[in-house]
């Protein structure tokens, strides 16, 4: 049975397949009608992440545990494995898990029989930040094909970066990294455009987060990193008319971009963490159907047996 | 559209309104057949306010989510502005905010598209918390007019002191401070009375916890603060005959009051947190009738459709 | 009224039908249908514990206050009395409580007016965990007469050993200690065996958990603690064939028990665990109808108004 650890062993079929069903989950309230945990595992500080898939899972109805690595049995020395397992053990139907290991998931994912989804592998991967950038762009543009797609900043200390440039290749965009070059990573086969040349040919510019908290020491490229390498207002409006700016959050105003440029008309910052909230929902019910755990007739419009009329909740931001 | 944040700008007659949504609220068990989110945003410790929150959005039915400061994105440097728009954008339709600032509201209350609850800023303002000691004396005496209510402590560093002092104003009540000369605030224009006098013309005398985290060093006129500036047995005795005491709480035993007097029986102090949970639900609910986010039709009598007989739940103490 | 505190004043009727009304819960879903609230308060660290009492809660439809001391009042000097007496006043039907003093309850027993629940009382007392551990075996021999149960290893600093070593005994089982003797403790008095004794003659091995953190150095005796007291894989293999190995966990792999026993066919560890969702589901409805705060028609099967057909959903492990 298959979990849902990395971008890289998805098909562009299965990729589309949770955009629609994300979509589905933004125009209509669904929610279980059978009781289903989640244990969210988060052994890295997280409010957006940690948060979206707690309101995803409420939005279905699902019960979400949460876990506080300060107060835990971690402090007596407990391994993930036997976390994990407990948390299975007491009834949780799916594991949501943030960790700093890259490889986490290797000591899980043959003896867990519950399902796992991947919220963050140390620098590797993080699968459901990438769905969430899709979709933003996928509702933008209405296709992927020949999308100029620029990732810029920090590739080297970032998940996000790899995670996306997969998934955005799969769905037919050309991906270019931009930054410091000490920020670079040679393993990462995408072409390297300057930051100017990023600005003129980029469809969707994707700004990345300074990992300050992955750093021993501030680099020397982070001095004038604005200047140099973020989006100042010079350079927004040398972008094509239709472009748009991503970043996933948390924003180091006046690093990665100008704090005037957050929530700029190009800006889709805040949409993409409400996106973010129904591809995890759609990562969430998929793999509970494919494990088994609830069918499809378990999923039902909220309200629907009052003759209510559903409606889409959450406030349009941006 | 107005976010709930100050006593200053409410009317009397607002203020009646809430007081008495939250008398119903203490009779019946109400909820919403609509799925809410409220994101409380606890900056500073807290169990009781928080708590209070929480209670009062679960039994309307509310999903309750809660931002732990510790594990959260705060650690990679996010401001409070990106925080509240993060929740907004997630999903969450109203925002209860705790900070340590006196004026957070500043920088929020023009930018967010959902209602802001004041849950304490800084020194300056905690109008729930006013709220729950105007019920609470509504209960005893039926009427404000021409009440002598005594605050008495530590005024200088107390946001319960302002708030409280406005609203008790505004229902018809003469407001007295008493308490060290260190702790008062001539920036405040209420009549000031011994210790002495407060205990024999009081009808409400509502006590103030020494804010020992917000003295920078415990003040010299803490030392025998109990015996000076507290409430002893022997002053208890002599307080007229249907006086009550109010406190805030945390209680510092032995500090602001005499440990046997807690639980006395002029004491309302676990009744005014029992209290604070229904004008809880009075705010939040009315913040989200304002902003058109439920509507009457929304609130329904807990069981109801069942033919239940509702019940208040809560145990009555004091 | 009567709290739920400890295995001493239980009788062996009270015990069998907390067992049987678990069994209950093991194989069909119940809920209540009026809202209940129970407040978690853990002043020690606790993963399978707290997360085992809050599924058991959210199972029945009982919403779960979680008491975080990091974030509490507690940092304000607030006393453990005065946190209760809170949480009974906002609305707490019930308190889950969990404390490093042996002795917490006593301040507490005669001044609430909501049943209190022992989710662990410092070195003495763990009723629930005795209780999960009771119908682990149970299932396992369909009776305790006559079985031959060992309890090892950290025996003087363990609240587990106690309350097991008394409900056992009760239940009608031969209960031996073995370990250490730096960790025996006299003032218990149940024979004492050697480890290979042990081996050869229990029906069920009871291993507890090092609490490093109760020592205030690491005692000499743990050196080459795994190859003198521990669970190797040569003193498994010497064990009675229908023998049984418990450990109320988190395992100190290779200290306790060899790690690759920790899932042997023989450990009913994670069973245990998921047994510990059921006990704590009968201990506190039963708490509850004892206080009048629920009647039986207050618990229903789930889904069982849709003509659902309500099924175990708790995966077996082990």
């Amino acid at each position: 049975m298959k979990h849902f650890l990395s971008v890289e062993h998805m098909t562009k079929e299965e990729i589309i397949a949770l955009l629609d069903m994300a979509e589905k989950y933004r125009q209509d309230e669904y929610e279980l009608t059978k009781q289903v945990f989640s244990a969210n595992l988060f052994f890295e500080p997280s409010t957006r992440t940690k948060m979206s898939f707690i309101v995803a899972e409420r939005r279905l109805g699902i019960e979400a545990l949460e876990f506080n690595t300060e107060n835990s049995s971690m402090k007596k020395g407990e391994t993930l494995y036997d976390t994990a397992k407990t948390f299975e053990a007491i009834g949780a139907d799916v594991l949501v898990i943030r960790h700093e290991s890259d490889d986490w998931a290797d000591e899980l994912k043959d003896r867990m029989n519950v399902p796992i989804v991947n919220a963050g592998a140390g620098k590797k991967d993080h699968p459901t930040q990438s769905l969430l950038d899709a979709i933003t762009i996928y509702q933008e543009f209405g296709s992927f094909d020949g999308l100029n797609i620029i990732i810029a900043g920090d590739i080297k200390h970032s998940r996000v970066a790899r995670s996306n440039a997969q998934m955005l290749t799969k769905l037919g965009a050309n991906v270019y990294f931009t930054g410091a070059p000490d920020f670079m990573d040679d393993s990462l086969a995408y072409p390297y455009v300057t930051m100017d040349e990023a600005i003129e040919m980029s469809d969707v510019l994707m700004l990345l987060r300074i990992q300050h908290e992955r750093h021993d020491q501030f680099s020397s490229s982070t001095v004038n990193y604005n200047e140099h390498y973020g989006l100042t207002i010079e350079r927004e409006k040398k972008m094509k008319e239709h472009a748009i700016v991503l970043h996933p959050g948390p924003v180091n105003r006046g690093v990665e971009i100008d704090t005037t440029l957050v929530e700029c008309d190009r800006s889709r910052i805040f949409k993409q963490m409400s996106n973010g909230v129904y591809v995890r929902m759609a990562v969430l019910t998929t793999q509970l159907l494919k494990w088994g755990i609830i069918h499809e007739h378990d999923i039902k419009k909220r309200n629907s047996t009052f003759g209510g009329q559903p409606v889409t909740k959450m406030r349009s931001v941006n």
